[in-house]
C-alpha cells in the first residue's frame, strides 16, 4: 500500500513537471498562465498573467483571446491552475461550467470541458487528470494543425491566390492554425502563393491579426475590406477560399465568423473552390444541422465603430440601432471540401 | 443698341438674384458658397465656406463632399463664383477642366462640366450662362429625385424591409436623393418600412451618413456591417435592395461604391429584387459596357483603418499592403429593374 502511494506521487510530480508549455500565444509553467492579448495586436505584444478563472472568463468574453481551440485550451489551463492549488473538486467542476458558458458558439470549449468533467468522475486522482487533459489537448491540437496543414497544402497549386477570412492561425490554436495552417504549410513547402486577407468586420481579426501573422511569417498578402472579395473574384484574382469553423454540424453545415456565408455564396457564384479547415474537435456530433447552431449576438458598439490597441472610436450616430451576430451558418451545399486532420472530404464523404 | 444692353443687364440682374439656393447640404447666395462637411457628420454639422475652385477640388478629393450629383453641382457653383467675379472666360474654362478631373468615376461631374463648356461657347453672355446652368442643374436634380422617388415608391409594399448601401440621399443630391429618395417617399407616403443600412467600408458612408439621415428623417433603420447582408437575406429579412449608381453604361452595367457587386450577387442568389436608382444624368451614352468604366483606386490608409470626426485610426500593421478600389461594376444581369426619373425599366427595356 505504501509503495503504491509513492508510485502515484511520483507520477503526479513527473506529470506536473511535464505541464510546461511555451506556445505562440499561450504559456504555462509552475501554475503561472499567460496568454497573448489579441486586442493589443498588432501594435504591441502584451502577455496577460491570468490568475483566476474569473479573469479568464473576462478575457474570453472581452475577446482578448479568441478562436475556438484557443478558448477551449485556455479554459483547461485555467482549471489546471486550480488543480495545482488543490481546490476542492466540486468547486473546480462548478468553475468548469462557468468557463463553458463564457462563449456558446465555439464547440471546442464545451467539448473540452465535458471531456474534463467526465474524466474527473472516473479518475482516482482528479487533480492529475486535469493537468493531463490540459496537456493532452494542447499537444493534440498542435498535431491536428500539422495534419490539416499537410492535407490542405496538397490541394494548393504553385502561384495560387488564396482568400482567407478572420484569423485562424497560431493565435487561435496550439499549432500553426487551421485555414492559416494550410497557408503556412504551402508557403513553407516553397509554393509561391499570395494571400488576400479580409479585414473581418466588426472586430477586424483579419485586418489586425491575420495581417500581423502574415508579416510575422513573411507570407505575401494584401489586405482588403470584406466587401471587396466579390470584385476580386469577378476579376479572376482568387483561386481558392480557405476558412476555419467554430462548429460543424453532422450534415456539414458550419458556423464561422459573420461574413463567411457571404463569401461562400460569392465563391459559389464564381465557381471558386471554397474549403472549411477544421480539426475533428470542431465537429459537433450532437448537432444535426445548421439550424441547431445557436448564434451569439454581441455588443452594439462593435458595429457603431471599432476598437483596438488605439482605443475605441464610434462613427455612427451614438445610439444607432444595430444587428450584430457574431457568427453565421454556411450550408454544406456551398462547401467544395472539408480539410480535416484525418484527410480531405467532399460533403458527401463528410456526411457518411 | 442702347436698349438691348439695358435689357440684357436686366436679365443678368434678375438671374443673379435668382441664384440663391438653400439646400440640405449646399448653399449659395451672393457669391458665397457653403457645403456641408460630410466628414464631420454625424457628430457635427459643419458648413465649409468655399472661396476658390482649388478649395473645392481639395474638398472633393478629400471626400468632404461626395455623391455623383453633389460633386457635379458643387463644381458648377464653384465656377458660378468665378463668373460673378468676372474672371476671364478662358481661365474659367481651364478651371472647369481641373474640377472635372478631380473624380473620374462619377459621370455627373464630367457631364455637367461638358454641358457648361459647350453652352459657354454658344453663349453671347457666358457669365450669365454659367449662373443659369448652375441653377438649372440644381433645380433639375431636385425634380429628378422627386420623380425617382415616386416611381420607386410605387414598387414598395407595406411592411417591406429594404437593404441600402452607401449614402444616396440629401447629402448627395439637390433633393431627397436617389435610393434613399425612394425610401423617403415610401416612408412619407405612410408605408411602414424598415431600412437595413450597410456601413459601407472603407469610408463608412452608410454607418456615418445614411444612419444619420435615417435619424434626421425619423425612418426606422438598423445598421449592419457589410458582411452581414448575406445572412439577413438567408434569414428572409430583406425584401428588396435599393442602391444608387455613379455611372451607368448603355448596356445597363453600372459602377457604384465598392461592395455593391457583392450585394447584387447575394440578392440574385436569394432571389431578392435588386434595383438601381439613378437620374438620366448618371447614364453615360459614351460608355458601351462595364468594362469601359475606369475605377479609381484610393489611399491605402483607408483600408488600414478608419477616419471621421473622431480623427484617424490605423488598426492593421502600419505598412500593410492594401487593395482599395473606390467602386465596383455590377453587370446588368443582376439588376431586377432601373428606377429612373422617367420611369421603371427592366434591363431589356433599359437597353432599348
Amino acid at each position: 500500500m505504501k509503495r503504491l502511494i509513492v508510485f502515484s506521487l511520483l507520477i503526479l510530480t513527473l506529470q506536473i513537471e511535464a505541464l510546461t508549455i511555451d506556445g505562440f500565444s499561450i504559456r504555462y509553467c509552475d501554475g503561472i498562465l499567460q496568454v497573448l492579448n489579441q486586442q493589443k495586436l498588432p501594435s504591441e505584444e502584451d502577455w496577460i498573467d491570468v490568475k483566476t478563472p474569473d479573469e479568464m472568463i473576462s478575457i474570453i468574453t472581452s475577446l482578448k483571446i479568441r478562436g475556438a481551440p484557443m478558448i477551449g485550451m485556455a479554459a483547461l489551463f485555467s482549471l489546471a491552475q486550480l488543480a495545482e492549488k488543490r481546490m476542492p473538486i466540486d468547486e473546480i467542476e462548478k468553475t468548469a461550467l462557468a468557463l463553458k458558458a463564457s462563449r456558446p458558439t465555439a464547440v471546442n470549449l464545451s467539448c473540452y470541458i465535458e471531456r474534463l468533467l467526465n474524466a474527473i468522475k472516473e479518475s482516482q486522482d482528479p487533480y492529475l487528470t486535469i493537468l493531463q487533459i490540459a496537456e493532452d489537448v494542447y499537444l493534440e491540437d498542435k498535431h491536428l494543425c500539422e495534419a490539416m496543414g499537410k492535407t490542405g497544402s496538397d490541394l494548393i497549386q504553385e502561384g495560387e491566390r488564396i482568400l482567407t477570412y478572420c484569423n485562424t492561425g497560431s493565435l487561435t490554436t496550439a499549432g500553426i492554425g487551421t485555414a492559416i495552417g494550410v497557408i503556412k504549410t504551402a508557403y513553407f513547402e516553397g509554393k509561391k502563393i499570395h494571400v488576400y486577407v479580409c479585414e473581418t468586420r466588426p472586430l477586424l481579426q483579419g485586418g489586425r491579426l491575420t495581417a500581423w501573422e502574415m508579416e510575422r511569417f513573411g507570407i505575401p498578402y494584401t489586405l482588403i475590406c470584406d466587401n471587396m472579395a466579390g470584385t476580386l473574384m469577378k476579376q479572376g484574382k482568387i483561386d481558392r477560399v480557405l476558412v476555419g469553423a467554430d462548429r460543424i454540424a453532422v450534415n456539414g453545415d458550419f458556423a464561422n465568423k459573420i461574413g463567411t456565408y457571404s463569401l461562400a455564396v460569392l465563391a459559389h457564384h464564381h465557381r471558386i473552390p471554397f474549403h472549411v479547415v477544421a480539426p475533428y474537435t470542431t465537429i459537433d456530433p450532437a448537432c444535426p444541422n445548421g439550424d441547431a447552431i445557436k448564434i451569439e449576438e454581441r455588443k452594439t458598439d462593435e458595429v457603431r465603430g471599432a476598437s483596438g490597441s488605439f482605443g475605441k472610436v464610434i462613427w455612427s450616430p451614438p445610439n444607432a440601432p444595430v444587428y450584430n451576430p457574431a457568427f453565421d451558418v454556411t450550408p454544406a451545399d456551398l462547401v467544395e471540401s472539408y480539410i480535416l486532420d484525418r484527410g480531405c472530404f467532399s460533403k458527401e464523404e463528410f456526411m457518411r
